[in-house]
């Protein structure tokens, strides 16, 4: 017996500069179909997916192939391949049982039978081209625990997803974090910027946060941000002039924001660079120049180019062993906004693309399908 | 009995954006004198200045003192404080003899009662302020052995002082470098360029290496470079596109030459961020803006801002217990071009503070006075 299996197809691959236009670049196909008990398995197993998380690094894949970057670019006419909540429902593979969860990276639609690409590997190990770029399309999932109620299965795909994993590899990795320290956050808001926040002032960090809208500044005072701004409304530099100096940056947001960083940044400083926002639907040429690179020597600033997957094997278990239970324990806040339906996924992807990154306060989540 | 003792005074601070002036910024009064027998010690010792090094640092020293920098700024109508290498000609301190050479920053004059500040500290330790900037005038001098002929005493102020430090504790503390690597060393021919160079070789590495003069590019082949190129008539990036992409860069020169080795990068490169003598005596408005920064988390490069100063108590033992053996053995070679007499110091200062830095072929040495 056929069952649908809609899905998100990667369509088009959108110019330098410009939004994914759904309907155009990513076009939702609901005419596939799947026949549950029969598809064969080939010693895998049959996911069934329950929930998926638009973000920012969808876009950078979808960039033209003859543009390096750090990941490989995505597959047209493929599903978008993107961070997943899925539940087995049937198995051929030994350790991996009807209803167990897993999250990671898989195609967006409704069922999958995994591994959905030979040679992937397990997303907690990562995995490299020979040029160091991330085969991203053979990132495969990772099985995670029931949290008995402690908090929703959600959390998965936020503040103890790759978000989360992200702000606490980042922080780790290269903040050395020091008590009474000043953190800049741009993008305080985000996914990743949410739990950068709750991490520092775990750690005894003064936080200084921005986001784009009055709600969001009051969404980072609520996760102990000391500082919040809005960057629409208020000078960036003249904020840190104000408020720093500062001796960590996380950067989401890219251009001006590091050149006024760098300009308020105290001797010594770290730099975690996470993302572009700001540049991610404008033309290279478009971009803000950085003229004050002399003040990296002057002030001995290190500035370290992130990518998670580089320190999940080194700082993976030790993530999984710490934030859940500070989350448990409500030391630590994760928060979602869901839409309803695979059929949603572009949008929301789109808004979370705009400068801004969109209204919804908390992760975006879309719900694909309840148990 | 007084002896003349002439100095070099920093008598005026440079507009940002100029060069120094001899005669102006830069003075040498002939006109002081020290009686050599009886001028009080006060338990310090006597040191007759035999040479020193004029060096870009001391440019960022004469800065307005409201601009923050990773140093102090050089105090007005006193001698210049730079590299020196000088001779006890009397002591009142134990373990500090008659005739025991000594390098490090002291006065630009010919004879100095040490120590010249209250305060001060073993060079090798180093002197923070309070807000981490380096107060460069309370950094001392350290004894040098007797090479017994082995090599001239002038290397300890090239390739076994500062600049070959500065090369080494780059490399070790953030090169990670790896045999068959490629790196890019911007002004190669420099006094630190020319150790970056060798030490890169001695590590297995593939050497690209840029200056301003063809007597330079040829300099360079002799210390190893595999490609050398004349950054005047050959286009940087296209230099970088052609024999990189780079594992490591060394950056001396800052600007464009930092967008072109980011654009030109391998994932996960690190940079080495040492100097911008592109930007010296250019106004900061004029200041290249770098536009590909988003290129640093796409590739996961790691920046390093670096001062020397902050490697010597870890990695300098190590250095003076490796190089001056390499040198000895003739595996590593230094250079050094002479002028005579502290009046030319000012001169030779600003030559290599220009653009391209100056014509001479090795570190510039200034020989103030012989045995």
């Amino acid at each position: 017996m056929l069952t649908p299996n809609p899905r998100l197809v990667f369509a088009k691959r959108p110019d330098v500069g410009i939004l994914p236009v759904p309907g155009e670049h990513l076009v939702f196909d609901p005419s596939p179909s799947i026949d549950l008990d029969a598809v064969p398995l080939n010693g895998g197993f049959l996911t069934k997916t329950l929930m998926l998380a638009p973000e920012p690094f969808l876009r950078e894949r979808m960039r033209d192939p003859s543009i390096p970057s750090y990941s490989t670019h995505a597959v047209l006419g493929a599903p978008v391949v993107g961070s997943v909540l899925v539940v087995v429902i049937r198995s051929e593979k030994e350790g991996v049982n009807i209803g167990d969860r897993m999250y990671g990276l898989s195609h967006w639609e409704a069922y999958t039978v995994q591994p959905y690409v030979e040679g992937r590997v397990d997303f907690k190990a990562g995995n490299y081209t020979e040029d160091l770029t991330i085969d991203l399309d053979t990132m495969g999932l990772g099985p995670v625990p029931d949290p008995k109620g402690a908090y929703p299965w959600s959390r998965y795909l936020g503040i103890l997803g790759a978000p989360g994993l992200t702000a606490f590899c980042g922080l780790e990795a290269y903040g050395d974090a020091k008590k009474g320290e000043t953190i800049y956050v741009s993008s305080g808001a985000s996914g990743v910027g949410s739990v950068v926040i709750q991490l520092a002032k775990a750690r005894g960090l003064r936080v200084i946060a921005s986001a784009g809208s009055d709600a969001k500044i009051e969404y980072m005072r609520t996760l102990g941000a000391d500082v919040a701004f809005n960057y629409r409304s208020t000078d960036v530099a003249g904020a840190l002039k104000k408020h720093g100096p500062l001796d960590i940056y996380w950067d989401n947001v890219g251009g001006a924001s590091v050149e006024a960083a760098i300009e308020h940044a105290r001797p010594k400083a770290r730099f975690i660079m996470c993302g572009s926002i700001s540049e991610y639907n404008t033309e290279p040429h478009t971009w803000y120049g950085v003229k004050n690179m002399s003040t990296i020597w002057k002030k001995r600033i290190q500035i370290h180019g992130l990518f998670v997957g580089d320190h999940i094997p080194t700082l993976g278990p030790r993530f999984f062993a710490e934030v859940p239970a500070l989350i448990a324990q409500g030391k630590m806040v994760g928060q979602e906004s869901f839409t309803e339906g695979l059929e949603t996924a572009a949008e929301v992807l789109v808004r979370l693309l705009q400068e801004g990154g969109g209204d919804d306060l908390g992760k975006p989540i879309v719900v694909v399908a309840r148990e």
